[in-house]
């Protein structure tokens, strides 16, 4: 372990290895990924109105299909993604070379297998890397939303992400799976298209966040609004807070492992001075590790994206003041929730609240609480106990549409 | 609880109520101490040698006296301060009113009973409150040191607190106390000064800190050293890092508190909106109360001294890469430590593993692990529990040391 981190402050583990979170924000030398270069597209879709009430004439989709649509149309699973995730779900991307940001898990013989399913991922509304969103030019002046953009809420998301199911041609998901954020989409989705949505996996996340999750998110926020590079969200690209949004990414990172992953994978030991700077302090590694996060997440991620991410994730609210009872009455889909003892973030109390409520309202609900110890990024890292869970799952589920021999549900 | 927020989101609740941090960073309306107004002392000390090799030829030392000192002085407690604690342990300061950050459990008849003992609580070297710090002048220059100044140890500062206590007549304490950073100071008051303490009172602290507890504190240096006005430490008092000082403190006041604390005074509860700002989107209770801590806190700490005070934390090494046995074994005080089952910034763990290893070396060490809800900032609070176990034990103490009728042991 720590000769790997020696060599390269930057460097994750091998595959074999833990503590990263997306594998995108990682180099892993010599990493295969079963499914090669994956290609990335891009869709216009016919536009929506925000849950704000700003219309959108047109919504521009970022998006990666992974496997074969049956003939019945009937194995579609929609993955979304977390936070600092893209529609890259698995797969080398075909420009950077890295993979993607699920490749553990999604691929053939995986446990979200790409030999029986055909996998849908897309960058959200309000995301910065292909789909609509602060960054993209404003129809009427050609330049960027910026904070412009409308609100955006996790329901808005899931609304542009059924405009591309139908432009895809598919009327019901067999799954709709997501860990974080993604977890929240997966419950938007049952909630919002209950016709539409055979099973609905929320890995590690909740129905609505807790004062202590909202903290967490408004100190990013805090630190990035206070960049003066922010400027209002009127920034340029060579002039973007990019010291603001390191610190946020720094914050979330932190908030996503667990004591006992960072203890394993930096203790206390230091960094290793270069000479050039030996006039400076002495860096623990784990200071280092949090700079270099830092650093390349703001490469790729857009400062006004992840203000409107965070304020979505804050401001989801699964029941929305109405009764649980009555939203829940409503769903037809079957839930498989999991959690992570070690995930202090999204604490498992949070799932077995939501399973409670689903078990209330009779819902078909399995829920596990695995015992891994790397928290809130347990969904992210290679983990055989999560991929199996999830395989099982979602074999069994196809086995039965199997034998049902269901005709797809009416969109 | 909602209606005492929604009057003034600064406003903390009634001293029985919780979660606020320090008492000083409050408005407590009516407020009453036992102490009534107590002042802040003055005294400069001969200079000392930092264990980094600096030599500093006086030392300036900001401190706090409580009761009186008994003929034998043999009743002397020394409180050591927090990471934003300062000399005005308790009663209303003389100047601004306001309650120490200590009043709950220091004064008359309290936790640490001042009918009974003589309490000392000074300033840390590289504090910010009227100890020499990072804002003291510079001998030859007469400008502020800045980060000229040296790096400071819990050792240094220690070593200045020993020779405050000879100053002051004592040659040995009845008992050290702090929490947290005050916690590592009673720790190194125990090595360092075998002799010299009887009874030492780490609370909600540790022996080293965890590669977690090193993160967030970087995090908060990264916000201040980025903070463009942060000028390589150069800074002037009316273009101070404020953004980057205020973004540490709130990162630090989430760590302080538990989730149940933020969940029972927050929840996901709106801060009504000021009709002026009724295009802003609305903020959460919990933001509202982290701008106003991060605030109020930049008004009274030092950029420069925080980047210091949260170095010396990280580096702290009780053992300091000896065998544990080595160093235990030249301990001569008896041991009374404290951590909270809710406090996940210094988990019980920490406290625990301290613990066994001062049993493994036949140190006497009682342990209590409080069941109380708060989080780290247990020991700030209104807290019987916490109160009754500290003042119970300290009376054990004067009385043995009564019965003894002890000979003040020779410096």
């Amino acid at each position: 372990m720590s000769a790997a981190h020696q060599s390269d402050a930057s460097a994750t583990e091998t595959p074999a290895g833990i503590v990263q979170g997306d594998l995108q924000d990682q180099k892993i030398a010599g990493y295969q990924s079963l499914l090669g270069v994956t290609p990335i597209q891009s869709v216009t879709l016919p536009g929506l109105q925000t849950q704000s009430g700003f219309k959108f004439d047109q919504v521009v989709v970022s998006y990666q299909t992974l496997g074969r649509l049956s003939p019945r149309r009937d194995n579609a699973i929609l993955v979304g993604h977390a936070l600092s995730g893209n529609a890259h779900v698995a797969g080398l991307h075909p420009d950077t070379g890295r993979p993607g940001w699920w490749d553990y898990h999604v691929g053939p013989g995986k446990a979200i297998d790409t030999d029986k399913f055909f996998v849908i991922c897309s960058n959200v509304l309000g995301g910065c890397d292909g789909t609509t969103g602060p960054l993209s030019p404003r129809p009427d002046t050609g330049k960027p939303y910026g904070t412009d953009f409308p609100p955006v809420t996790v329901a808005d998301m899931v609304a542009v992400q059924a405009k591309l199911i139908e432009h895809l041609g598919i009327s019901r998901l067999l799954a709709v799976v997501g860990g974080s954020m993604g977890g929240m989409q997966a419950l938007s989705w049952a909630v919002q298209f209950p016709e539409r949505v055979r099973v609905c996996i929320p890995i590690a996340t909740c129905a609505s966040h807790s004062a202590m999750q909202i903290a967490f998110n408004e100190i990013g926020r805090r630190a990035i609004i206070t960049d003066p590079n922010w400027n209002g969200g009127n920034y340029t690209p060579d002039c973007r807070p990019t010291h603001g949004l390191a610190v946020a990414r720094m914050v979330g990172h932190v908030t996503y492992l667990s004591e006992y992953a960072m203890t394993r994978k930096f203790g206390r030991s230091l960094q290793p001075r270069v000479p050039a700077a030996a006039d400076e302090a002495a860096l623990f590694a784990v200071e280092s590790y949090l700079h270099h996060q830092g650093e390349s997440f703001v490469r790729r991620f857009d400062p006004n994206s992840y203000l409107y991410l965070t304020k979505a994730l804050d401001q989801f609210d699964l029941f929305d003041g109405q009764p649980p009872e009555e939203v829940l009455s409503r769903l037809k889909a079957r839930f498989l929730v999991i959690s992570f003892a070690s995930d202090w973030l999204y604490p498992p109390a949070q799932s077995q609240a939501l399973v409670r409520w689903l078990k209330r309202c009779r819902v078909a609900a399995t829920y596990i609480n695995l015992e891994t110890l790397y928290g809130h990024d347990s969904f992210l890292i290679e983990n055989p106990e999560f991929a199996q869970v999830v395989r099982h799952y979602l074999d069994h589920e196809l086995r039965s549409a199997d034998t049902a021999k269901e005709a797809p549900a009416a969109g």
